[in-house]
């Protein structure tokens, strides 16, 4: 086998001859912010199919029907590690604004109709974490698919119909096996404790002479939507109307779990199970982040023009900003935590149960 | 005069004795995290003192009838200044992420009902930009004083009633002169330049039989409206009628000579106005960067309950991230630049004017 | 009780009113940066005070002499929320970099003798970490306590006397029980696996024959300056030498734990040990990027000229930033990690014992 | 002509299927992290290719006799540009250190003998800002063209002979004309106000009774070497001797002008001169941060080991960091910056010179 060199190993002939500026003009010489801007997609580009790595890895664990603790650890370092290429992402983005509105002009009308909804990748990403093709923002004139190949598109229909992150996740928590141990009545006097905060809540606003009466009818209403939601943690087919309402998505069993490793996380066994629900809202947040700015961008870039592709520019990517949150769910039980000093305590058999088995050994 | 210490110089003995957490229970230990929420507060409140100590330096700037161009440059600077601290600030929401939503509830009921939206700082740096009270999300019961000592609220009227950032650049944009000069007829060849390019947007949407007649006569319109913005421009009744509409808020005057220094930026005299109009862009996304993240934040730290001062959360905070927007007219003039190919030249009388001394006299 | 209102608990009237710039003329008329210079300090200090009340939580968990596995949990939390307080720290000095060094001069010789040297918080922080005395690089013309009021000296010096968090790990890792169980010869297996390493390096450096003799007698000498630090790990005589030599600061057996703890991280219990070791090593670096940051910085305001305080400037920081370092022992483990493929499989009760009860109970 | 299509536009296909793992075992499965390292490092070169094109541009900007001020706003755009890379590429360290040790080990081996010091196109960025073959420090046992192809070799070499960034920025310097208009005796008021600030200096040394004789004299030693310094800004020949003892690389007339730029930067035709010497500043001292994060990440990744293509690891990459900076001389000059109060004022006559011709045009 020849000797490793730097340049072979990286491809650096192919790598680097591959940034070719459309906007050459009858002298030869392109725009010189074309090269910015080819440059920093072929980069946006690298980093998606390394995210799609770490998540094609991500779900060979989850695929599993059980999911060795082992593994969970892995799973929350290729998810940590996709959040920190997200900041770098982000980051891109100020490089990108280095180029003014005039320079971008330069070479503009040279793109169309390319359009970065074209970027197979980010829509494997996409739809891979969890978006389904209906929750999508209508783009543009064209249905979803004509802007991609035919072996593309096939490639995004597989992928539509294969089990996404957010579908793993979900019946991952379902299996999670400690809610139902040894007859605890953990749910009981965990209700108990919610309940006594809403009545708090309610008097809070009862005694707020101030607001007037509409005022405060509306924020007993917001009480009265919150306990809803809390009664449908104990109720399936009240969870299920609200699924079927669009409220919320993860299951009742799921959701139940999620909730059990929130405020048990010191546990041992639920350390690890917590820093991935934890990773899952960040790198969720992250998208968004990414997507917001980009549409800041946009619009400083082209105003309230068209997008080369046809798109609305960047109204479209605002709104996908704020529509495309996986999950939310996991932020929102948030809603529903007690602090510690009123949390049921896990009795002894339990608590042993979800330690580590050295100091059930030695002690 | 006593050598200057360094504990002295920064009133350390005060600085460092204001931390008095209010979740000491009878054991007389705080929750630990509480003094990391008041300390992320207390920075905040530094920064926002040094922000407005910039900004009331670039209204000293401004107020003058004339403003030297030297002054441009310190303006520039201070600007510069703000969105570097602005950046820091987003960063200390990544501090207060480390602190967990059970975290929280250890103390935070004990603050009740004081809420971030008590900060005159940050009301006084809303009102200083051009933040006004008509355009302000309803926030909670109160009306918008009651949360204030009468002081402070007398601050924050004196404030609304003096020139914002907002009104003293429209004012220095109205009074720039170089627009009028020497019957150089800039508009009209300009006003071509764009109407071509309209033209060209229209036959690209006839031209495009993928798309349905309804999502084509939907584009037809859009470039309808662009058009009557472009026509406002020249147009001052039709300006007018925008800005009551609410469609945009730079006069018309201002708008032109806004316009006219993104085109002509190159020009020497030029270069530091045009760097002015983009960081007033910059600080306006930024502001709104750091309100939507602290709208994430806070939608994770308490899901979807009521912030400590009654308001309704997480969405509160969104919506102003959505609204309180002062610089967008200067963002969306980049739906009328024209590439440079096709800008119409300066003629050489005006050049010269826009240029340096030294250069004329040389050449 | 007062309800609470966000201006009394921040106690802004007393924060507010500490930024008293010595630049003050005839005219009462500060230099604009002034401000700046106090609040970034001030800023500074402020999250001095976060990081030590997070350092002595950690300090109270190590004391213990059992480390109950849930507080390691807290301890990684403690630091971590402090490696993300340094990174925003570090972005701090981008905000001092936005003064010039001639707006600094406007105020620079009121500040004289005062020096950052002269903080106690940032002193005790250093000691906390680790630092000795003796390995301070020398400043200035004055023994080192002169800086500081009495109180504050004896501070430091109860500072240097307790124990610090590099005395607290290591006594921590000496503890660690399980590197003798069941006569586990991990050892003697590992010992092999690295000298074979060892032995492919040699090769590798005897076989190139570009190199010239004597730079290959070089490496051959770097090779056994390896292998002798990697003897030590076996033999407690021959690290009690490097320890003596300066070459490592960590005990004996603590190293043993340290590198076994690496080796076999994805042992459940081994888990959050892993992490704290990686975030004490993360620390550390911050403190040095910040270090050298800083002193960066400075060259650029001052050049070559001396500190405020009598200190020969940037040269005495860049000093600091070279040498106070305290956990680079857990850095250089990384010398004898050896891939996964080689590294001796723990027996299986060993396994067990690092793993969770829950997974025994139902095996 | 073709529409364009995203993928096409940027070469996605062979953009895609140039990471080739090296590390397949027979089960065809390469280590999970080798997509990273090889994705970091095709990053890496995208953005020295960028950077490599900004400053291309910059070169044929300064290779002009004539700088046009049009021009300066470019290349300041332009090495603006490059700033916002570099910070992008310190992030990058970010993701990189998200891979272990003992990953990096389950591929690290074939790799051997390549090594990033291989990269023909950061050899060029090194060359083309200024950094002189024998300012190298010595890299492993081989001569320095010996890891290069001959095409690269001979490119490395054609660069080394080519006028490098500081050449040009030297020349340029030379070349400014203002600081001999019209007999203004600017350099004697400057020399007497800089010359009571040594006196200033010293005499707080001698004043200081705390410090030993030993300490003192120490410091006025230094004091005198600044002033050397200083005097070689008035005597060429002094000047040329600091050269040749290496403790200055800029030329005499370069090195006036560049401290007349710093100290009358307020003049409107200073201000790009002043941003593109504060930017080459920047980026010098971008490059050595990302250095030296470069040599911590190396040295927790291999710990003291040799780097695989040889080199004595981050020993070698943290002496680049400390010693390859190229524009020193200009953070140097802060040393000789003195406060406006005691800048000698510029003759009417030359600040008209210095200004906007419409300003003179009108007043």
């Amino acid at each position: 086998m020849k000797p490793t060199h730097y340049a072979d190993y990286l491809r650096l002939d192919q790598l680097l001859s591959i940034q070719l500026p459309r906007s050459c003009g009858p002298d030869e010489k392109a725009a010189h912010d074309e090269m910015l801007f080819i440059i920093v997609h072929q980069a946006h580009e690298l980093w998606f199919k390394q995210i799609l790595h770490e998540l094609s890895d991500v779900f060979n664990i989850f695929r599993n029907q059980t999911v060795d603790e082992k593994n969970i650890g892995i799973a929350v370092s290729r998810i940590s590690r996709i959040t920190v290429i997200q900041k770098v992402l982000i980051e891109h983005l100020r490089i990108l604004e280095t180029m003014t509105p005039l320079d971008f002009l330069e070479f503009r009308d040279c793109l169309i109709p390319a359009s970065g909804f074209q970027s197979v990748q980010f829509r494997l990403l996409e739809i891979g974490l969890g978006l389904k093709r209906d929750a999508r923002v209508q783009y543009s004139q064209n249905p979803y698919a004509i802007s991609f190949s035919p072996e593309d598109a096939a490639a995004l229909k597989a992928a539509e119909e294969s089990p996404s992150l957010f579908d793993l996740v979900d019946k991952w928590l379902e299996r999670i096996p400690f809610l139902e141990l040894d007859g605890f009545n953990f749910w009981e006097s965990y209700r108990g404790a919610v309940n006594r905060r809403f009545a708090d809540d309610r008097a809070f606003v009862d005694a707020n002479t101030q607001a007037t009466a509409e005022v405060r009818a509306k924020q007993r209403d917001e009480i009265l939507k919150t306990e809803q939601h809390f009664e449908a943690l104990f109720d399936e087919k009240m969870h299920q109307k609200l699924i079927e309402a669009g409220a919320c998505r993860l299951s009742f069993r799921a959701t139940n779990a999620a909730l059990f490793i929130n405020l048990y996380r010191d546990q041992p066994i639920l350390h690890l199970p917590f820093r991935l629900l934890t990773l899952l809202i960040d790198m969720d947040e992250l998208f968004q982040t990414w997507r917001s700015q980009h549409a800041h961008m946009v619009h400083r870039m082209i105003g309230t023009k068209m997008g080369t592709g046809g798109s609305s520019g960047h109204n479209y990517l605002r709104a996908t900003a704020e529509k495309y949150k996986i999950f939310s769910d996991l932020s929102n039980l948030s809603t529903f935590l007690i602090p510690r000093s009123v949390l049921p305590e896990l009795p002894p058999e339990m608590r042993k149960k979800l330690g580590f088995y050295f100091n059930q050994y030695n002690n």
